[in-house]
């Protein structure tokens, strides 16, 4: 089987067998074919798509270029989230405290922030001592003893995506929504889970702009995962604006804790209990969703999820004491408000302008090599839809640098409008794919 | 200017702008992009195409990534032929003595034989001694001296091409007429010439296998040609069967060397009669195609034009007495005779398997590093519409090796086909684009 006869095949929209897709997986993995065969194939399959067989056939197969993990050993139903990534996106460190809480086994692989949008790893990092590289042992005994453990990916795990990933990037190839069901799902089955949420965030913050975008990539991963076996269901929520009022890693650390704490803000409390009530519905634990959610509130009420996410810190190196004095925090030494200068509501704060300005300051990377600043990043004081009178706080920036911080203005500037009426508020979640 | 944006830009079906094909011509010229990015874009240009500006910027920059010569000091129009390659086609050997023998300048910069079809530097190199490989001083002296060089394409000439061309073999991005066309004129401009005459083959023995992709490919070239100055005019031509009656490398020359002497097969010299008159008409000669074409007949006639032959081979290294003596040239220990097993007419010699079974028997090349025996080949003594009786010869398979000729005789006895009634035959040229 030649590659080239491969690449001719699904440049002239062919469908490959299983045995085609294997060999172009294996060459990711192993390097034996050139890369410039590889992306060869990756430009054609993203100019001529690929059909669920052939998408799920590719996850497989790059789940399998790696190590799977297994749990048999834990009791309960293994069960994961994972977002396409936004703006203020904190959902993970609150849900996967709340569903451990409830029985639910979570053994997490997370990613780093990229552009704009941040990463749940980068948020774990900003807790002085926390270690998101845990080894698989570790892992286990993390999920035997606390039915949770949230880390970083593997070097073991889907190395045939690692190696497209990195192709993909620079050859134009990244929004191929085929490769993205491949890439998100190969790695969640390798976590060894039962049951997956996915949460594909549509608007102006997000990956996907429209909701046709949104809408196929959800409906393409959960038709692969469920054909691989693995329970799935999507939600598609907007990235319009920020979730929750935190952006930044530190700053989101402190709002999750707020938020277990029973203070957090509700757009970001409805979203986590509403995926984290998924999660164990989905692995079988209750067999309605009013049940979930009700068991889910109650962890929050009672501040079993919060003891969870302490446990969870202390057993990742961490330090527990954080969730008390956030002042062990990494915070930024300046801040800067920007206030309403006119009366009326806040009509729009663009996520994907304020997750730049974040970037700009240095809490998120333009390269993936890039190093990160825990502390910087912007709070929210009036989110959209506030009545506000001028001189009124709209956002708190805390940076580091004041060169930063002009270069970042721009973006928080233009990222703020005012109307005079108010705006239409709509509903977070905008469709549920079961 | 980074690659992934002017792949994306193409992959989105854009224009790339001139200074954007200049990077990735560079590019492939000077290895400054890594390969993988090449390969991309060759995709994305081969599913989204180019418009004729792009095709034709494309096709410059390709040229001035290399040497273009110069000939002012030689006298008169500078014009060379081009086909797109056939089986048994032979023609540049005879139109080239035949142009030069009339006044016109043939700096032909040729290529080897590659898959079912011949190269005329494969056909030149069975003249024992036979250079193709002269240095750019060396043509410029043939071509003061006697009008005519004949030779391989030189390391200094387009090597944005060679890369291109490379990759696309093994990427599957090789039928792409802006490709093709930009491949093909950027050698042709690199030659210096004034006019050019390209032919098209159409056919079963052919690159291109129906008329409108051949028709499309010939528009191509004569837009881009002309847009770049070089006055162009394609002729499209059937390759459903072997041109003349002779395939192989020694066997063609000496059917040239025929033709030269007035013996050739009427398909074989009026196509090269006619693509001969049409180089010195479009090189300004002569303004009709008659007038030029009374010429080119008068110069076959004559024996100017094998004496111009005799005059090349000297000036080349090769020993001009094969013209009068054609056991100089390489022939093949043995002969198997495929004869008519039954009265009808010959209707079928399929040229995409005559021109395989010669490459089985060691006259062509499966890979561009291969080495060609230059004097196996067949002979076909009845062409199609021949009146055959049982026990007459069809064709003669000149070999030297019986375990090859096993393997050959399948491709020359499915390309024979005898029908009951006599074939409708069909001209030669079946269009011309001016």
């Amino acid at each position: 089987m030649r590659a080239v006869d491969i690449i001719r095949s699904k440049r002239d929209g062919g469908t490959l067998v299983h045995g085609e897709i294997d060999a172009f997986v294996q060459a990711a993995a192993h390097g034996t074919w050139p890369e410039y065969q590889l992306s060869a194939l990756l430009m054609a399959i993203w100019l001529k798509g690929m059909t669920p067989d052939e998408t799920a056939h590719l996850t497989r197969a790059m789940c399998d270029s790696g190590k799977r993990f297994r749990w048999d050993d834990v009791p309960g139903p293994k069960v994961d989230k994972h977002s396409t990534g936004g703006v203020g996106d904190k959902t993970s460190l609150i849900l996967a405290p709340l569903v451990a809480a409830c029985g639910g086994i979570v053994p997490m692989m997370s990613g780093r922030g990229l552009g704009h949008t941040g990463g749940t790893l980068d948020k774990l990092e900003s807790i002085p001592g926390f270690r998101v590289g845990l080894s698989e042992h570790e892992l286990h005994e993390a999920l035997r003893a606390i039915g949770v453990g949230l880390i970083g990916q593997t070097a073991a795990v889907a190395p045939a995506d690692k190696k497209l990933y990195a192709l993909r990037d620079v050859t134009a190839t990244v929004e191929s929504i085929p490769l993205i069901t491949a890439s998100i799902l190969s790695k969640k089955l390798a976590e060894g889970i039962d049951a997956l949420v996915m949460d594909v965030k549509v608007g102006r913050g997000a990956f996907m702009q429209s909701m046709p975008d949104a809408s196929a990539l959800a409906r393409s991963i959960v038709a692969v995962g469920n054909a691989n076996g693995l329970k799935t269901e999507a939600v598609i929520t907007s990235m319009e604006h920020p979730l929750g009022r935190a952006v930044g890693n530190s700053l989101e650390v402190i709002e999750c804790i707020e938020c277990l704490k029973g203070n957090g803000p509700k757009d970001l409390e409805d979203l986590s209990v509403s995926l984290a009530a998924r999660m164990i519905r989905l692995g079988g634990l209750y067999s309605t969703e009013a049940d979930a959610e009700a068991m889910i509130r109650g962890a929050l009420a009672s501040g079993a999820g919060l003891e969870k996410f302490r446990e969870i810190i202390a057993r990742q190196g961490g330090d527990p004491k954080v969730i008390d004095d956030y002042t062990r925090l990494p915070l930024a030494p300046h801040r800067h408000v920007i206030k309403a200068d006119r009366h009326g509501f806040v009509g729009d704060l663009h996520a994907g302008h304020l997750g730049h300005g974040g970037m700009v300051l240095g809490g998120g990377r333009q390269r993936a090599e890039d190093s990160v600043d825990h502390a910087v990043g912007v709070y929210i004081h009036a989110p959209v839809g506030t009545d506000v009178r001028p001189g009124d706080d709209i956002m708190e920036i805390h940076y580091r640098d004041e060169s930063k911080l002009q270069q970042a203005l721009h973006w928080f500037e233009t990222a703020l409008r005012i109307d005079s009426s108010a705006p239409v508020m709509v509903p977070l979640i905008r469709d549920t794919i079961a």
